[in-house]
């Protein structure tokens, strides 16, 4: 008899999702899974390939894939109201950016297209955008402005007020427009995997959970633990955390079905079917 | 001011260093390094080519490198006595080995020196040997006795009576040998990073050391945990963990001196300068 091997769970390597991984370690959940640290958009190519059987995945890519994933019910990384970290950061008013350059961070697919959505139907402007790796102030050499997430964001946003810069929080940017929380990353499990290992999804999606409330109630500690490593001060870095929204309810989902909407309407993914995104069911 | 980086720290994923892990785990320190988990000999090549800070580094290598090197007190990988999976299995007698041909899995450099130097200097024997990779059954089929390392080693020593094998535990070979504990692995820095960074490296090792101690007093639930993903009992994999030797202390270090001198006089490896091994003076 072969040993079992462990789930390969995914996890992002940003500030954002410091806290799911403090919860992991402290509940002791690292132990019953082989995790893979890098990027949310390698990640869901990862799961999307079948590198890996559970991880986050970026909201537009689980819109393009969600024939072949379940997502984890409760479990998120989304904002109601801002989130700092997803940012368009200009050097002019938006409503002036009609035919100017806006650089697109490549590490985000959903915050690009939140981007877009947002300065077209709502600001209703049309700039001509391009990809661009995503270092601001190169970004902004060669565009009136750019679209970044991460911790690359988070620091800007400090940064901006001494450049002039606008920083348009596009976590808050959603929810003044719709009303509606919004949803960066949802976890998903790969169907087959779900179908073949059901018990082995349900441990992990526990451990998630258990993670979860553990970190929220620890948020000072995860705090101070990062802010040995990072520019931000422990007083920012708490208040990042708290902000950020790690759940999955009714709300979020509805914020999830009325970005699913708008990006169909734009055929930048294939239109959710009726009652979706599927859930995993334990 | 950029963030700082966490130091890159190298981790076995053998059962061999699970215990550890789980000290890193429930000690919180995983939050405080960049962990790069591998096998011993990728991990060894890693932290000589400065792709890793600090690391486990299986005793041969450190040998060939002591120069880029200082090794961290009071941490290692070994046994005073059986260590259950550094084994030489032979379908022969030993004595009759020579110009037989014995499998050397590519897993392992010290494990393999060892089981030259014994076979040559103790039992007397000059057979022929090979490069392979780690699959016991096949490297039986082309061979008359097989050098293995880590679980597959683990679990060849609950298969070997099924089959008529012969195991030497070269562990206690040595111990029986020459009376010393062996060292297979011990926990280096590069001499430059260490110069750079000392307060890291303090805190890293600390780290390792409050992680060892943890996890001593908690092998019974490491056992089990683990017990969840092998096809070893929680109650053999305890006496595994049990049996491994964590320690680098005098006897330990005469240990490591004295399989130096015998692989340097074989031209093995470079002499060790005397008074070696350097340590990190924290």
């Amino acid at each position: 008899m072969p040993a079992l091997q462990r789930p390969r769970v995914g996890h992002i390597q940003f500030l954002n999702c410091l806290p799911l991984y403090w919860g992991l370690m402290r509940s002791g959940a690292l132990i019953d899974v082989d995790l893979h640290k890098d990027s949310p958009e390698r990640l869901s190519a990862a799961l999307v390939a079948g590198d890996l059987d559970v991880g986050p995945i970026t909201l537009v890519e689980y819109l393009r894939n969600a024939a072949d994933l379940l997502l984890l019910p409760d479990i998120a990384v989304g904002s109601d109201g801002p989130v700092l970290s997803v940012n368009l950061v200009s050097t002019v008013p938006l409503s002036s950016l009609s035919g100017r350059r806006v650089a697109l961070g490549a590490t985000s697919r959903t915050g690009v297209m939140l981007a877009q959505m947002y300065l077209e139907s709502k600001v209703g402007v049309t700039p001509t955008y391009f990809q661009s790796p995503p270092d601001l102030a190169r970004m902004l050499d060669e565009a009136d402005a750019a679209v970044i997430i991460g911790d690359v964001a988070l620091r800007a946003l400090h940064d901006a007020p001494q450049h002039g810069w606008t920083v348009t929080d596009l976590g808050q940017a959603w929810r003044d427009w719709t009303g509606l929380p919004m949803v960066f990353a949802a976890w998903g499990v790969r169907r087959s995997f779900a179908e073949a290992h059901p018990g082995l999804v349900k441990d992990v999606h526990q451990a998630f959970l258990r993670s979860k409330d553990l970190c929220l109630t620890e948020l000072d500690e995860v705090a101070e633990a990062a802010a040995r490593w990072e520019t931000l001060s422990a007083a920012a870095l708490a208040h990042y955390f708290r902000v950020l929204d790690f759940s999955l309810g009714d709300r979020q989902v509805e914020g999830i079905r009325e970005f699913a909407r708008r990006a169909a309407e734009r055929g930048a993914v294939p239109a959710l079917p009726l009652g979706g995104p599927e859930f995993f069911v334990g």
